[in-house]
């Protein structure tokens, strides 16, 4: 099976998106765009042994590495619009392909997204990353840098599950077949928060995406926005079987952190209930530059935390 | 040194591009594109040891996988403007990314594209993508379905030099020492046929890159267009150490073939001269749906030829 045929196979799903000019087979894909909008891209790899283990069920992957690109959309307050695949493959598994373009596209479909082109090759390590464009009416996105001083700060779901699932698997050397359907969905089927996070763009000061951690993204949204935070662990929305510490400074939740004035918290209620998405309030922006964490009236001290290194020192 | 630091080191770079209004460090990048436009998009993986050998030049690899990109949205006739990189690293080796850096932000800002994210991450072996968005006016998009019968069919710049270089390298395992730098060029920098296939999406019907190839590209508009096509060997500029056959079944040049009505001979002559680009009429779109061969007078046999097959039956 050559690449022609793969992509014709696993990836050519008839699309009725009007803004499709030319899809997947010519030398470059043509879309018509919204002429208010600016035009939002982002992009993630993923990379076989490293963000994902060669037990990870296929569908999950390709289900994943499109809702990570979703969520950085949803962190802009973009509508995700066209996305293109780079699939580096070291055999060619049609069950694997099958199941991969399933999830992949799913996601893909769900959020109106259309897949409309890419490049597909071979190499010793499977390799994939998706790029996503999305639009956004001019001036309107969400920045890390748009927090300001007395900001309530919200976040949506409930975190922690993802990390604490990886780790269980990392100890029982990834195999997948004791954790139950929820546990798998929130390591490989996250929520994207994509339509909630069209409307808190109306209200929003700063939006971002926690994959890589709530402390640590967090300390990105202070550092960008020139301001510190003082945060309520008590609020947390943490799964009651998980560590709170954990839940903090691991990643993989593909939820949204984001700032708005206090005048906006009855709004921000409507719209947790209108998309059936739990958002709560965890603290504060201050003026100090800091990250502050209290339990109850107490300060706590702060738990080490960085984003997930690629390339730690050995 | 982390993902971030990386980044910051190697690939940011002071941009003045009025369009982009949020570059490299958000969730997604966020541009302002032109209203009376359409977007193109296109994107190409680069593998180690698969679409070049571990003894290749860094800033060549660089150059050339934004070139590649470079030739696609040439290709459709549109203006590139926005890339994102996804680089997974085998290693952290700052000489070999301060090489390919060069190399790809050369490329990049010769043709005014502006660098604005991306995803940097590790693995077993070194791949690299660029997605190239691009935009071209409503509905001038050069597409491989637009040749017509009668149609002369052009091709851009001298042939066969990087396919030749690249199976005298595969000769000599891979040692680049005795390559001269024109020889080099040939394979790493190839020209990008942009302000050229600007002015030629006025004139032409279909136009298409010829990286796989000069027949099975143009096998591709053939099929596409529901045409056949009559070439003139003879006519085929090859460079005069070159072989052929060789020529135009071996892949590498990002030269441009495309098909125009036969009253723009003069023009196109012209644009040849403005862009100090050889374009050779090399034959003519026929309504036989065969691609023959002649040599002067005489039909010769058209030699065995595929696009690059990245997963060979073993």
């Amino acid at each position: 099976m050559n690449e022609k045929e793969i992509i014709k196979r696993f990836f050519m799903r008839g699309s009725n998106d009007p803004s499709v000019v030319v899809g997947i087979g010519d030398d470059a894909a043509v879309v018509t765009n919204n002429k208010q909008c600016q035009l939002v891209t982002t992009t993630d790899t993923m990379v076989e042994g490293k963000h994902f283990s060669k037990q990870a069920p296929a569908y999950g992957v390709g289900y994943k590495l499109m809702a990570s690109n979703l969520s950085d959309i949803a962190a802009m307050g973009a509508v995700p619009r066209w996305a293109t695949l780079n699939l580096t493959l070291a055999r060619v598994d049609e069950v694997w392909l099958q199941e991969f373009s399933n999830g992949l596209l799913e996601c893909a479909s769900k959020h109106n997204v259309t897949l409309i082109g890419g490049d597909t090759t071979s190499g010793n390590q499977l390799n994939v990353s998706v790029h996503l464009s999305g639009e956004v009416p001019n001036n309107m996105a969400m920045l890390r840098s748009h927090a300001q001083v007395n900001d309530k700060i919200f976040v949506t779901g409930v975190i922690g599950l993802a990390a604490s699932m990886l780790s269980h698997l990392q100890k029982q050397n990834y195999s997948h077949a004791n954790l139950t359907e929820s546990q798998l969905s929130a390591l490989y089927k996250p929520s994207s928060r994509v339509d909630l996070a069209i409307e808190l763009r109306e209200i929003a000061h700063a939006a971002i995406d926690i994959s890589d951690g709530l402390l640590h993204e967090l300390d990105i949204v202070c550092e960008a926005s020139h301001v510190g935070a003082s945060l309520q662990l008590n609020s947390i929305p943490v799964d009651r079987d998980i560590n709170l510490q954990q839940a903090i400074t691991g990643g993989e939740d593909y939820e949204l952190l984001f700032t708005a004035g206090h005048e906006h918290i009855d709004q921000i209620a409507q719209l947790s209930e209108k998309h059936s998405c739990r958002i709560s309030e965890i603290g504060e922006i201050t003026n100090t530059h800091l990250i502050e964490l209290y339990q109850g009236e107490q300060l706590v001290p702060t738990p080490k935390y960085t984003g997930y290194d690629h390339f730690p020192k050995s």
